[in-house]
């Protein structure tokens, strides 16, 4: 590479998604300097529509490096969640069960904060980013065209399941499971029909009742994988919603309203080890992908930059070493939860799982233990868990 | 059928094993007379090794009618169970964590207590066994070639799987999951080498030391189905019993002994409905089958003639009505909990699966609600649940 610019940083950043920025936020909190770099414009990271509940440590978290503000104010926190089947609908209560909540706070929203906390240089719309883990050198050219080397003391692979990050780490494992059915997501603008969010089992198929803000509902129906969006009118839709939900049992109404959004959502575990190779590290979904049943996915993001950030600012290679191991066993609770809550309510076509399904259900909502295990594990474990 | 001896009684029993020979005591406590039929002898049916577990309510209900003593004197009440795999052992203690226990008792003991109560006449070795549950006539030759006709106001078919009863009622529903392994028993004459029950995860496969006596230990081994038990010599019975037990494991000491007996069991579950034909009615394993995992197979058939003979000492045709409704609730619930202990604790071969199951096992042990959810399954709902 030659004209090339360079730069020195202590962590180079790769992926301006909240994984990205939260631990730019962190690292910045605690004096060590990064530098983020990003493939996709500001816009568009800003505006993708991706997870929207936050488990009690992740608002910790923000709210103890000032990233709480807003959340406070416009997020919705909600006591737990509803999970029902053809004639019960039962309310947890994650506070009384646990003493933690959830928040309601889209993933837009958290981007947008941490945007606007403008705690790090973030280059977006590079291209042709490489990495090398074994000198922590990364090589991108930037939006004018200028080919750009940064060299840094530690990489942070925070760049998703399709960024460059994951490959540059040899992985002694891969574990991957691909569910047999996806989501279809549905963006509505209507007041939701619930104050908190709906899991319902139906013998038609899983659908969830979420929402965004007191405007806007979202939705999701279990359909086959590889179902064309365009395959459903929006009356088939609120058909399907409102036999899934429970329209009319024991009063409760589902308000259909404009659908501005459809798309469908592949379903899968995967969990990549180790997390590190020499100066790479990886947090969130370079590492590890989880179904959103459980609504995991960012809170897990969340927590792996947590440890990773306290590592790098200690400088301990101690931390730095067990980084991995640390994370993982989070990792793997979270990436069980969420496999468990995703074969609890979708429907496989077999009647015996049906029927191990609802006999669970009915022992979850029934048992206290069974509540609680569902909702420690739903509202969120401590962070270094 | 010529020259029949007729004979009346109010309940006819088909099966003279635990559920059969408790149904007849529970009735003739309740002053309702039956008769059993039975084709195999009083020795056989006597001596055949089954299930060792009996939960909470099922000693409680054993006791209440006058069952209880020699349980008392020479069962081995155990307050929990280890649960491990490699490198940890844990302790669940469920009388700290429900405050009901487990009594370790074999079948084969509470046999020769039903069967030295004798409160009903009981025909074995008959043969040619023929129900009709529109009229509540059972036909049979007994053992001296004579032909019998019995008429009865209900039939009660508690012989097992393999018996006529199952086939006598029109099944709205056959549920039914074979398991990829089967459980492999050892007998040995060798005091245990462990307090409790030791149920042991492991990468080669499940293992669990149970016993039978202070002097008799009781083995599992996770084998492939099919696997012939004479390919397997003590040597190496021994061998993976001490690596899958943990043996040299923080001390801990398998005792080897000789071996009195090898046999290999399928694993299956089974669920058929409903459990009432006319005036038919199918209790325990004629009606439902579950792997042994989780203790559960003679505990259900328990609580399955407990609720039958309240329906039958009652004679309300509302309670005979719903039965089967009633008695489904709890074996679904037994179903679920054998079924998830079953894939909790065999290997799949899949590593990924492994992994679940490791995460699984630690938040089991490690989470209070975890260790409670397994405890108030294993040491048993209450009778009509």
């Amino acid at each position: 590479m030659t004209n090339a610019e360079g730069m020195r940083t202590q962590v180079a950043i790769i992926g301006a998604g909240p994984a990205g920025l939260l631990l730019a936020h962190l690292l910045a909190q605690g004096g060590v300097e990064s530098v983020v770099v990003e493939t996709r414009s500001e816009e568009y990271v800003s505006a993708r529509i991706r997870a929207g509940i936050l488990e009690h440590s992740s608002v910790e978290l923000l709210e103890s490096v000032g990233l709480g503000a807003r959340l406070r104010a416009e997020g919705d926190q909600h006591r737990g969640i509803y999970l029902q089947w053809p004639g019960e609908r039962h309310h947890l209560d994650f506070v009384d069960l646990t003493g933690r909540s959830v928040w309601v706070y889209g993933q837009t929203e958290l981007q947008k904060d941490l945007v606007a906390a403008r705690t790090a240089e973030v280059y977006y719309e590079v291209s042709d980013v490489e990495l090398d883990a074994a000198t922590g050198r990364v090589q991108f050219t930037d939006k004018a065209g200028h080919d750009i080397v940064l060299d840094a003391l530690h990489i942070a692979g925070c760049d998703g399941s399709f960024g460059p990050s994951r490959n540059a780490v040899p992985a002694a494992q891969r574990f991957e499971k691909v569910y047999p059915y996806s989501w279809f997501g549905i963006l509505a603008d209507v007041a939701p029909s619930t104050d908190e969010l709906i899991y319902a089992w139906h013998p038609e198929g899983f659908a969830l009742h979420s929402m965004r803000s007191s405007s806007v509902s979202r939705f999701y129906l279990q359909v086959p994988n590889g179902t064309d969006p365009a395959s459903w009118s929006d009356d088939r839709i609120w058909s399907a919603l409102a036999t899934r939900l429970g329209h009319g049992q024991d009063g409760w109404k589902l308000n259909p309203g404009p659908i501005t959004d459809k798309s469908v959502l592949p379903m899968r575990s995967y969990v990549q080890t180790p997390m590190r190779h020499d100066k790479l590290f990886l947090a969130g979904d370079a590492a590890h992908i989880v179904p959103p049943t459980g609504a995991k996915g960012l809170n897990l993001a969340i927590a792996d930059v947590a440890l990773l950030s306290r590592a790098l600012i200690s400088g301990d290679e101690r931390l730095l070493a067990s980084y991995s191991d640390d994370a993982q066993r989070r990792v793997w609770r979270c990436t069980h939860f969420s496999w468990w809550m995703t074969t609890m309510l979708h429907t496989s076509g077999d009647p015996f799982d049906a029927e191990l399904q609802l006999s669970q259900l009915r022992w979850v909502t029934g048992s206290r233990a069974g509540s609680t295990g569902l909702a420690e594990n739903y509202a969120g474990l401590p962070i270094g868990y």
